[in-house]
């Protein structure tokens, strides 16, 4: 029992440690800590490069996985908790608007990209680089914005809005481009309609079940939390709430942050006042910030780590990664005329779409199992240019949008 | 990468929301909720009677496993945190005798036990059931005397003391019957004597090592973690001590939580003084309580988990699991002897030494792998024998040692 558990208590406190060094060095160079967590990430993932091999087996590890993905369904279920369906339903329409901006300007523009450098391949690659874009990540942005203090303004609250719209869309534009593939490959003429229409119908309805039904059944469940008097119910119960809804979007093909962060939407102060912990002055999310502060790093550091900078080393790599980055940040700027004019710092909103993450890489993965004519429609250089680009987008997000932040308030207008 | 990772939100949802279950209907019964949570993992583990599979895939689940070992690492740090080094050398004597005698009377009457119902099998065995039975787990102690709010009680720190010196002699004893029986099995004579001291000399070193040199590591990394001003820092800072103690505990043989329960003793509150959230009257142990309360009863309801109950029901086996469990339980009470006359309740510390849990079941895996004369030493009926009685020390310790403390303060003489 011992043998496989104790080399991952080093694992944690070698991550920890580099996370509290790099933030502390972002902070004194005047970036988000977040920043400084992603290098010293891609430090500790890329000592191989000078001969030590001590950490190569946790890259893969599933126990620091858990502990990864943990992190970021708690860093969402938190920034959900800052925010109600009010506050979301307020932004509703440029959030929508945001997101559909944000899906077809990146798509069309991935698509190009990949007609213009890859013109030998088929048009059925171009199409799928332009899904591969479309897709958004907002756990950096999430995490940038907690560590500037914006949670609770309305560009965060457009962007999540927004993100959670992109993943629908996201997952029926996949079904849809894989659809045509595998029909073009088989032969099997043109793809399921109803298959597709059924995909984002899931969606639609789990993300109108988890409101409308979530705060219903999720009242009910505090309320057995709240009578059984032990201590930390408050923090059992809810994150219990936060972890079935999370599972549920899985279900239906959403990724788990999407239901981490409705649970923290439907979750509202009055579901508390029964807990005894509430009559003693604490709230969900300051017993939650503990269990973030250990998990959110992880997440980020092991982020950094699957970074492998001898990747860097092809020039037909870099230059279609540079392609795609470029067509990849323009494409989500086209955000910014989904926000409406006035007060609102639309370039923050623009930049905080930017970031892939591990839904771009979900995407390209799922490319990279498609095959056309006897050919890969995601080649290997072209997965690590895609790599390169989820890198790029991830770690040029953080001083981007903080830069923003601090632009609008030396502006004289606000 | 959310194939895999979805189910472990729904089966930590499940056990959350059980462990509650469990644990209200332990307290509404007048038991401590570790027996409650203890129950409700017996009930989820073997649903499989009642036809449904659904958790069968989680008993052995890495990430349940690592996330329920983290949870009895934190469990033992906070613990430790609320003793100090100068409290448990006030014990050091009392926690010596009881340690001694509660290895070498349960090691005689395991060895005894053998030998009466095993009497076809070679003395090698009944040796070894002697060493199976010298085994200390106090991870389930921990908790009861934390339920009952009695880790600062002397009973406590004796058990504890006591608890990690049996450590280092079950390492010793192990070794040596181990080398007994490889030794008789491959004719090689006797067995080495300098790499069974080696072996002794190791666990104390490193128990020495930990807590003088330990403690002013600690006081430096903290300092540095200290400086990051970064918000969390005390907490991220503690558990990199915890965890990097933990860690070392392992790789010289001792269990991981011998190294938590040591972190915790050596860090002392003046090492925090300098952080900001000491200011901010926040201490390390108010922020890993929502660690643990998520954490700790993942390891109980998993450790219910693991009962088989279908193992019941082989009589052969039902009766060695009876005998060896009164051995273990009347070894065990020995340790009364090593306590002072006066003011301690003498039967809480025979009692709480009781719990053979993952150690006695890592022996008796050993035993497993021993074979003498083409048959194993611990045969697979011996086995669910060794098991049972390892759930059975652990079950009925949470009422026990409550009605002991009961008893103890209905006594007019305290």
């Amino acid at each position: 029992m011992t043998e496989p558990f104790a080399p991952l208590l080093l694992a944690l406190a070698v991550i920890l440690a580099a996370a509290t060094l790099g933030g502390w060095l972002a902070e004194r160079i005047g970036q988000p800590s977040v920043l400084g967590e992603l290098v010293a990430g891609i430090v500790l993932g890329n000592l191989s490069l000078f001969g030590f091999e001590g950490l190569e087996r946790f890259k893969e590890s599933t126990s620091l996985i858990a502990l990864a993905e943990l992190g970021v369904i708690v860093l969402l279920f938190d920034v959900g908790l800052e925010s109600t369906m009010g506050d979301m339903l307020k932004v509703g329409r440029s959030a929508l608007l945001v997101a559909v901006l944000g899906i077809v300007t990146p798509f069309f523009l991935g698509w190009a990209t990949g007609a213009w450098l890859l013109p030998e391949r088929p048009v059925y690659v171009h199409v799928f680089l332009g899904a591969v874009l479309t897709a958004t990540s907002v756990g950096i942005t999430a995490r940038v914005l907690r560590d500037l203090h914006q949670t609770k303004s309305q560009e965060a609250k457009i962007i999540l809005g927004a993100a959670v719209i992109d993943d629908v869309l996201g997952l029926v534009i996949l079904a849809v481009v894989t659809g045509i593939i595998t029909a073009a490959a088989t032969g099997a003429g043109s793809i399921s309609v109803p298959h597709i229409v059924w995909i984002a119908v899931k969606a639609l309805l789990f993300l109108a079940l988890a409101i409308l039904l979530g705060s219903l059944l999720a009242r009910h469940a505090l309320r057995f939390f709240a009578r059984s008097r032990l201590p930390g119910t408050l923090l059992t119960g809810g994150l219990v709430v936060c972890f079935v809804l999370s599972y549920l979007a899985s279900v239906v093909g959403l990724a788990p942050i999407v239901g981490a962060f409705a649970a923290g939407l439907i979750l509202e102060p009055a579901f508390f006042a029964a807990f005894e912990e509430t009559r003693r002055g604490l709230t969900l999310r300051s017993m939650i910030h503990p269990i973030s502060t250990i998990l959110v790093p992880v997440f980020f550091v092991r982020t950094g780590m699957l970074v492998d900078l001898g990747s860097f080393a092809n020039p037909s790599v870099l230059g279609i990664a540079a392609a795609l980055t470029v067509a990849a940040w323009i494409g989500k700027q086209a955000c910014m005329l989904g926000v409406p004019q006035g007060g609102i710092n639309r370039l923050a909103v623009g930049i905080g779409m930017v970031p892939r993450g591990e839904v771009g890489l979900i995407f390209a993965n799922i490319g990279t199992g498609l095959v056309l004519a006897g050919e890969r429609i995601v080649t290997p250089p072209l997965y690590a240019a895609v790599v390169l680009m989820v890198i790029i987008t991830t770690l040029v997000t953080p001083p981007a949008l903080q830069w923003s932040f601090r632009r609008q308030k030396a502006a004289p207008a606000h």
